[in-house]
């Protein structure tokens, strides 16, 4: 932390600063610069405990140097973090193939679905059993009857069922048919529901807020992974912008980023971000050749009649044929599939 | 709804959402202007159930025109509702005055508060023992015992209690301590938890998400609304924006907008927009201006050793003197106090 | 200037950075903290010319610690500017009202637009002449023969012209006319503009531009000001955020922010912002309670013909009560209009 | 256009919009909708001259069908347009690279710069000689001295100049030295400036505003190309969004949008987007892989030492060796280079 004072700062402020940090054994450099003076904090901040400098007289702002998440940093652990879904593994080379509708929203749906992601490549059955909407008239989902039927085309298939969790209380029932649970966008920053996925020994991809900054995003998985799950994968999704052609705006540069600050592996979801398939191959090849550790995009046996972002699903046919393409651009990149 | 055809449509499109359409129990006006045809639904969209026109042959887009909100919106109450917290009413002709710290720290620290306020004229005494934090790492409340000495304080002054709640599994506990609910602005789309407030029979103040449009807002007061609640008030505190000098940027547009779409009660809160105190007093004289019912301000004794949003807490002292300017500015909008 | 280290820098890499700072002639202060090495740089940082201490070994980031804009600061001058135009002032106590159509139509027009906003007790006039529009295929305004309508007007009622300038080399013509130049907010970076209108003598409202930061606006005002024309005048009109039930979003914590930050008066504009005349009057009045020094607000004499931006624009009738619920505001935070 | 009438709306104000209509020769078509009547209008709305239907009683909202622009659409050369720059095109299938520094230094710097970016394989030599900067204070370019190194520097190696004009009265000296203007995103709506190089001969690069949307964008190209000048190439370099990571948000997505609603090629700026060269290579691969039609890339000889934006800059080595990768991908996805 840096605290900078005011320019009309009395000589008498600044040794207030000066003892309050030593009588919580913290350490100061100060630097008089000639438009300001600097006060550098040595030592661990927490200790100041529930003093605010900010409030100090002649005090002109607080400058944090420290990003506030630790296990998710990339200092700790600099050759990136390989999360683990039974045998399949997120953030090695080869990328992970998420698909799906949307919704679950019958047997025969679902069923349809898998058999297609399955037969173009994918390792992951993507579906929603729990449904956040926006009014509360729209369809919600199938709920627990979801979870099984997404369970037994993954079991038909051979893929692993990735699926929303969306409150503390259903993990139990969840964790008995999903193999990776989903933080949707909408509650990246449910704390209580961040802790109990970290408490539980289930994989989670965590998608990203849409009005998050990659630090808050950050922050999040911080929360699982204080409670012990390190098995986090994080999802761009698309954020929200003032341009209206698409759903969101992809932030394609959050992969970069993320590969810097973080070990954690990051996969891209086109089909939020786009909110319309025409998009969807475009971006899909982008996230790849920006290095992405995989991608999330929607599937539905018959997209005219999907019963909730219908505009943005594949049919399977549409799936395999992009399947084909984005495998020639992840050799481009040197990633297998 | 209104659909819009490509002007490359061809006439068997037309025919086939006719078809559909009319399967449906909908009745059809087809307008061919000289650049598109536009085919408006005549009938309740409902009955479409899982069909999506958007995605037929020939649309280019599909427009809604009515809003999904119904209890929440101004035609079903012109006159505009009313909420009763005891007995206190939040959106006739006084404004409600709500005020306390961010954070419930002690119960000396609450009970100093709420004699603050109090004696400036406040009827609500605000206070959060569940405070979500953006790190795992912050300080995360006093839970229960912070309610606790929230009502404490509060029977002692008088006052009504507002507070966050968090979680489902939390409100039968918070009912006993709270007369009004707080959601917050990380939770405004947490359905289950709207849907469970909703189902309880106390009265909520909902804050608006950070990146909510005012459209998603009035979904999630119909959430609340949907399960038999009425007793909703809506809080601007400010959106998200690129602008940094402020932490959030309030949006006090929002205050004409809902008192024309919505027919629930919309107070402000001054000190999450601002970030900064100096800021507090110019953004609640204009919220009063703008005809908000009411104002939600951070109040602390001692603002300097605040545990969370120190640099945007007033003194009591600073709170009673704002109050005396902005009861001048409510008569000057001929608002009581 | 504060240079925050990597915590993976070298003793080298520190030392080089000293080394380049000292040979420009600045001094260094060293702060060693225990998790990352803080740089303070001793004088004045323009001393470094074309060094970039970003890209140095071992550099984590330069974290500026003072405004680029100096004039336009409030340190210079710390009892606040007074602008002139002629025999009116801008900044004093009393408000600045503006008021007349967006557009320049027709003789009739403007001057039945300002016969009504003098009557209502506006001292400007407004009314584009040239008009920017984002099709090419959009009214573009009557240009100079605009100018000699608004001229004539003004005279006749005895009020102040202001309208939009958009090229350097129309200054002259526009100076035979205006009163007050208007930098549009799509100019407010157009610097060869900004430049020009600072070597005229013509006092300058400068509008925010739809998504300017309050420091770059700031730093568009020195722009005006470095070349020695200080009769400036900031415009808040909305910026541009995901909300769209509102043409932009009026920032109304600008308010108190620039007076904070700069010493140059500021204004509101309530008809961009909202975009719809329903709203005009709950902004104008939260300006004023938020401390604007005036208002330029949108007249029509027939609002329903107009040929721009005609869902914004108020009636006279509209405008005269309008101003009477403005001056009663006025007098609640004790200013003269 | 459609408009929606509010649900209060009289049979009256029915028969009055629609007495207006075909007064001014349209047709109209009225959908009564159990929720609200939707007048679709039959003819082209410019016939409607200055008549605002959004202000006539009982209309709730006009919704436009249609994009304003005609020439820059797809509809008008579905198989797109080719930019011409002497003997290179931009939009066919090989990518336009273009590379040089921020700004022009000296003749040595740009010198040094072009005969790296040759070696690489770029045909296209940026370079600023007019820099617009957001504080008066910052360095602003050497005008025309740098348009004459520029020129020496691409005649010497064989390159195509691309610089950008900030104003008209500069543009006939510019053609002089440019291959190629560039519209800068602070001018994308400079009005004047679109009109001036629409009515010159030379191709233009249009760079996307800050925060304009695709729309706004596509109507700022058709300025130009309703002057004759049909030579655009549209220019994605990110948007100003709340997320700080990054420079500004590179919007990947619109170059597939962009492909779908226009015929213009269009190019990424990787390096504004990512403001920070270790996000270039990500950002300039993924641009490929989405369809861009190419890259400009900054490059400068020394990036420790440039006058602006050195944090963004690579080396002619650090070009020369993305190009490689570049080279992979493109070939990827079936393009030439």
């Amino acid at each position: 932390m840096i605290i900078v004072m005011k320019s009309s700062a009395k000589e008498r402020d600044i040794e207030n600063i000066s003892e309050v940090l030593s009588k919580h054994g913290l350490g100061v450099h100060i630097s008089n610069g000639s438009a300001a003076t600097i006060i550098g904090i040595i030592g661990d901040k927490a200790k100041l405990g529930d003093v605010n400098l900010e409030l100090m007289d002649g005090v002109e702002k607080c400058v944090p140097i420290m990003h506030s998440y630790k296990l998710a940093s990339r200092d700790i652990c600099p050759e990136g973090r390989i999360a683990r879904v039974g045998d399949q593994e997120i953030g090695g080379n080869a990328l992970a193939m998420m698909a799906g509708p949307c919704a679950v929203e019958s047997e025969d749906q679902i069923m349809q679905a898998a058999l297609g992601v399955k037969a173009a490549g994918a390792k992951f059955l993507r579906g929603g059993a729990y449904k956040p909407r926006t009014s509360p008239y729209s369809f919600q989902g199938m709920e627990d009857e979801g979870f099984k039927m997404l369970r037994k085309a993954a079991d038909a298939t051979g893929l692993k069922v990735v699926s929303e969790v969306i409150a503390a209380d259903q993990l139990d029932v969840a964790a008995k048919y999903c193999d990776m649970f989903q933080i949707g966008a909408r509650n990246m920053q449910n704390f209580r529901l961040l802790r109990e996925v970290g408490r539980s020994k289930v994989p989670v991809l965590l998608k990203r807020g849409i009005s998050s900054t990659i630090e808050e995003w950050l922050d999040a998985a911080e929360y699982i992974m204080s409670e012990g799950n390190y098995n986090v994968v994080l999802c761009e999704r698309g954020i929200r912008t003032f341009e209206t052609a698409t759903r969101n705006t992809l932030d394609i540069a959050a992969v970069p980023v993320i590969k810097e600050r973080s070990c954690l592996p990051v996969i891209v979801d086109p089909s939020h971000a786009a909110g319309k398939s025409a998009y969807i191959a475009a971006l899909s090849m982008a996230a790849v050749a920006a290095g992405a550790d995989g991608l999330i995009i929607e599937v539905h046996p018959d997209p005219k009649s999907a019963m909730s972002d219908a505009a943005q699903q594949l049919t399977p046919e549409g799936y395999q044929s992009l399947f084909e393409r984005i495998k020639i651009v992840a050799q481009a990149v040197q990633r297998g599939i």
